[in-house]
């Protein structure tokens, strides 16, 4: 998508063809700063602490990361050492591993001296699917906005939780894709961002994209959104979600629920954007058989922002010796989910609707 | 109630009868500091720049702003004046006109020379009528934590949003009133403090006032709510309100209407502490007849917090140019709130319900 005018994803070539460049997310929104990665240990590093974030991007920093390391070593057991570095370096991403056993898949069967550019080749082809993959959600997600416009002839009103922007994909986002195709075809809306405390994914990064796109957008406390509700100030809530079970449940960054719930209580259509290795097809109860990560308490009490001297810093927001916890995800329930927005096309949230799109798998 | 062992209003006369102390709460939670106000300017002050907050809390502000007042120039101009510029500090606050038009009915019949002691008793009065008006509140709303704990026969969880304890009135609170009384008599209980963004009054206030007494208490994001609740990690709800409407339908900080839904969606009780001045039966629908207060946005872009210094510091969240809204207030609905705890006792969020307890009135 655009930063100011020139178009960006969020991991691209170098122009000498072997550094890959990434946005340090972490600098975001404040500052925009690009690095250049340079060697697998540099790919490590930038998945390892969060320059990079989101499943699909980490996924192709870690497809890159093996190119680098082909360069460096490509033998078997080079490239092995390789998986097993990245890999470690967030575990239980599940589009890394994919990644990197797409590029082991592709590169072991090679003789070594067409590694290199097998992988380059690969990782590349990675990026452009993701991107690719979410171009078609959005275009499926798009006709949902134009559809409220012809029937309103008026700014379309769309509410979104955390960041599933471009930010986290290698372009296009998910949540996000529809309201980048809708807004670049012409069609009047405005985005309500939901802060999502305690990490501020949306007040940082999904401001960050849609000021930088030029989307019209307004910034509001996760408290907010059933207000607006109420009152009509929402035409439709498009989020993302992390993992969708094969009934449809959706588990999301924390407080996704609260706001499907304050959509079915003021009939407001609630859609998910979700890129189909999502969805995952061995879970069928979400709120009864997902995990939710408990993260670190300090997310809580303790917020980044810039001060008046322009300084990113750390304050504390709660009293000393008041205890915090902090679940980083929640599950809406699939009665609750007007639609699954995929690249395939739109589908109820339930197993017949997933099947329907999907007949290959379940 | 306490603070480290020692007990506390929120407003008493000095050592001196004649100065007035205060907690300053711009300074909380990070720091604790009270002030005298030695004149009716001072008090004026006081609830201006929002050294005291909490509307109950303001009205006992005034009403001993204007026994200073009395001191500084007992006749009926004077005294009028007083009233004129009290009551402009905050001239929406219900409370404040309420305290003061009760301290003026009481001081003009009388000669000028027994004005002073007799506003000083009447602001005393005022001060002890809150306090066991919320006393009464708090035992019938203990009585209802109790009841859950004979059934379960383990800690009981209470979530709160924002801030309705004694730091908003002079002492016992609104809705964390039953929490203290249930506390006191040796109930084991937990609270759930919603952090309340913007302004962060859980996160700051209920968190540094439970912590004084020694109440266990755990801050959560607000999106952290519906989470807990489908995880059976929450026993009931107790929230304040600004106003509630003769049918039942409770206007509190903004996000309380979607952890009302959450507590309905996963039948936890949901209850509201209302002293009856807090009953507005002027109005019926809550929804659309209350006009919702917007407040400043940047509230919702920057948050005050301690630093590494242990200075408290100002920070901005978002980024440049991304604007933001601030609703202060949202509407739950009466079919959503399982009982109003008054200090008459608990009734139904209905008229009837309220009529029941408050036949005087409607």
């Amino acid at each position: 998508m655009k930063i100011n005018g020139t178009a960006f994803r969020t991991i691209w070539l170098a122009k000498d063809g072997i550094g890959v460049e990434i946005i340090d997310q972490t600098r975001l929104p404040h500052e925009f700063v690009t690095i250049t990665l340079r060697s697998m240990a540099d790919a490590a590093l930038a998945i390892k602490d969060m320059w990079v974030r989101g499943a699909p991007l980490i996924g192709a920093t870690a497809a890159y990361g093996m190119a680098l390391a082909a360069r460096e070593d490509a033998t078997d057991a080079g490239l092995k050492r390789a998986y097993q570095l990245l890999h470690a370096t967030r575990p239980t991403a599940i589009n890394l591993k994919w990644a990197l056993d797409e590029m082991l898949a592709v590169l072991l069967p090679l003789p070594e001296t067409a590694r290199v550019a097998a992988a380059y080749g690969r990782a590349a082809a990675i990026c452009d699917e993701d991107s690719a993959q979410n171009a078609a959600l959005g275009e499926h997600g798009a006709a949902l906005i134009k559809a409220q416009h012809q029937a309103k002839q008026r700014t379309i009103n769309v509410l979104t939780h955390c960041n599933a922007g471009w930010l986290a994909t290698v372009d296009w986002g998910t949540a996000l894709a529809p309201v980048y195709k809708a807004f670049d075809a012409g069609i009047p809306l405005h985005v309500w961002v939901d802060e999502t405390r305690p990490r501020n994914q949306g007040a940082s990064l999904t401001a960050r994209e849609l000021n930088w796109h030029g989307v019209p957008h307004t910034v509001i406390a996760d408290n907010t959104g059933g207000h607006l509700m109420q009152h009509g100030m929402v035409d439709l809530c498009i989020v993302g979600t992390d993992r969708t079970t094969r009934n449809g449940d959706v588990c999301n960054k924390i407080g996704t629920y609260l706001k499907a719930l304050a959509a079915k209580d003021n009939n407001v259509p609630f859609y998910v954007g979700l890129p189909s290795p999502t969805i995952d097809w061995t879970v069928a109860d979400g709120v009864k058989e997902i995990p939710i990560e408990e993260r670190s308490a300090r997310e809580q009490t303790h917020i980044f922002g810039k001060d008046a001297d322009g300084k990113v810093t750390e304050v504390q927001v709660t009293p000393d010796g008041s205890p915090a916890v902090n679940y980083g995800f929640d599950v809406t329930p699939a009665r609750l989910v007007t639609g699954l927005i995929t690249e395939r096309g739109v589908c109820a949230a339930s197993y017949k609707g997933l099947r329907g799109l999907f007949p290959e798998r379940g």
